[in-house]
């Protein structure tokens, strides 16, 4: 029944056709279908509270035997919360539907939700529920988050303009890099840059903090997280503000230490995939009054690049004209059939273990 | 590293578990971890807000073949509203994670957001976003519902008094014996009660207003929705109220028609689940007030028992003195491992096809 010559599934092309099948705004809703997370205003509410949810699939986003089932459970919610952290919300609660294998066990199942609630817990986010079912198959995971706005202020992708200045937060590449060491066999760090890099792979860190500031800063006009990689997620970006985009490789804020593992920091950090840090725009003017601004306790902020007019999404290396930025992130119709395979070539540190 | 020789899973025990591990009302949290759906009051709102998550698997919920997309779309947001029902709450939107096979065509996807559409437009719910996945295994559908409480009234589990009346809506077994058919190899009624039957068990109908009414009236102490049968989830609503139940089987609304294929409408109807029909308990001296007051316009109510203080729960058969009710309806880690034999018994019957 389901089978059939039909074109390749598209991400991107779903969510259009859900953008077209359901238009308009809906009584109460403030942002719908299309951006990190939805926007609504509960009626007489102080703030505006934003919703989402992001599943993680057992063989497709992990392998359980390169995840304790604690990093799993911090894992699932972070991905949740650092969609919060892209529209600047604060994170309030969670829920989570869990899909078992019969394999799985009762001490499992606590370790997974004592390392979920960890996180949820230095966040202030309280588990209100979920919803338990037998697998036939792998282990799925879905977490829905609920955030709140402050002083109903929020972001989406949409808004930045020709001109502004692009930056990110933290390091790219690290989380990718930490996949290729287990993609070697590595599960425990040999040094601090394998520990660290597997950690970020692992247990990603979302950017909550930094999401509420840049919000209630009022000096951003637009911002997202990274998730699939810089080179799918900025495109994605410019596609919500209708711009174009020219990034600076040497302005990467890049992982050096996976050289140490014969990994290219340039590549993973363009193509890599589940940084969760944040990509956002700032008007020119207001670029030098931001980076003054910024604290000094939060994730640091680098100044990457510029969007521009042309619609296209270029890189500039060193010396030489700026090159269309091809996007080879991941995208889980194309990549995710590329995963068994599990290829230890320098494609394979493209390609994110989704 | 999930095997080990340990305890089966049991949903009710992780309940229990999780409820022990996140004890306390965390801000804003009106009802948490164990009821149909979760009650938050976001800050200054007028209403409490109601959120719940569902999850349905392939093998495990539902077989492909035997739901179109539409169905499955409709039926997959269904179970979900019917929770929002069992609160009192009125639905407002919803969110859809998919993880879909390689098989699944771009109009498979459509068809299925169609059916779920159309159902959630019925309910004035509307579709905020989502996640898309691909899965390596079969399609995973998880809804996460959220509606708005009227007069900040809802309805739990717990609340009912040994002597209150139990009610029902609507009519018991009718999805089981839609399965029954459809086990059969029946796809296509053809007969009314035979596609009245599989109607029942592919676009169940949430009780949402008839929910609404229950909560508005202040006559009802305690509410749920059968899910996975009568025999299952009284049990459920005891524990919450501390009571035990005492029902009369020859007042419960089975569907009569069973008998045509030779399954047993009282077996259906206790066991059966997938009804998503409301259980709801009243005070003894407002039951009849209830009733006169309840609008033809809803689906019919039932009277079929009480609670009682003993903490068992009984049934009672005509000319018989009361038995226990053995609970053989629908629990995930229990029955699930049964589904792929697919057996044609009488026992087949009270086994929910999840």
């Amino acid at each position: 029944m389901r089978t059939g010559p039909e074109m390749p599934l598209s991400e991107n092309g779903i969510v259009r056709w859900l953008e077209k099948r359901f238009p308009g705004s809906p009584r109460g809703v403030r942002l719908g279908i299309g951006d990190d997370a939805a926007v609504i205003h509960p009626g007489g509410a102080d703030e505006y509270w934003v919703v989402t949810t992001d599943m993680l699939v057992e063989g497709v986003d992990f392998r359980p035997g390169w995840l304790r089932p604690r990093e799993l459970g911090h894992k699932s919610l972070a991905v949740n919360l650092s969609d919060l952290a892209a529209m600047g919300a604060r994170p309030r609660f969670y829920l989570v539907a869990l899909a078992l294998p019969a394999d799985v066990t009762e001490k499992w199942v606590e370790d997974f939700y004592r390392g979920m609630a960890r996180l949820g817990e230095r966040h202030a986010a309280a588990l209100l529920g979920g919803d338990l079912s037998r697998s036939p198959s792998g282990l799925q995971i879905t977490v829905t988050a609920v955030g709140e706005s402050r002083n109903r202020r929020f972001l989406r992708r949409s808004g930045g303009r020709p001109g502004d200045f692009l930056y990110v937060t933290g390091m790219l590449g690290r989380a990718a890099a930490g996949l290729e060491l287990l993609r070697r066999g590595i599960t425990v760090g040999r040094s601090r840059a394998e520990r660290s890099a597997l950690e970020a792979h692992r247990m990603p860190e979302p950017r909550c903090a930094a999401g509420e500031w840049l919000a209630a800063s009022g000096l951003v006009r637009c911002m997202m997280d990274i998730s699939d990689g810089l080179s799918v997620d900025l495109p994605r970006l410019c596609a919500a503000s209708r711009c174009g985009a020219e990034i600076d490789a040497g302005n990467l804020p890049l992982f050096e230490s996976a050289r140490r593992w014969g990994a290219d920091p340039l590549e993973l950090g363009l193509h890599g995939g589940e940084d969760f840090e944040l990509l956002f725009a700032v008007r020119m003017d207001a670029a030098r009054h931001l980076e003054r601004l910024y604290p000094d306790s939060l994730p640091p902020i680098r100044r990457i690049g510029r969007l521009t007019g042309t619609g296209r999404v270029l890189i500039r290396h060193p010396g030489r004209p700026p090159a269309p930025l091809p996007p080879l992130g991941f995208t889980h119709f194309r990549d995710a059939h590329h995963f068994s395979r599990a290829p230890r070539s320098a494609r394979a540190a493209r390609q994110r273990n989704r």
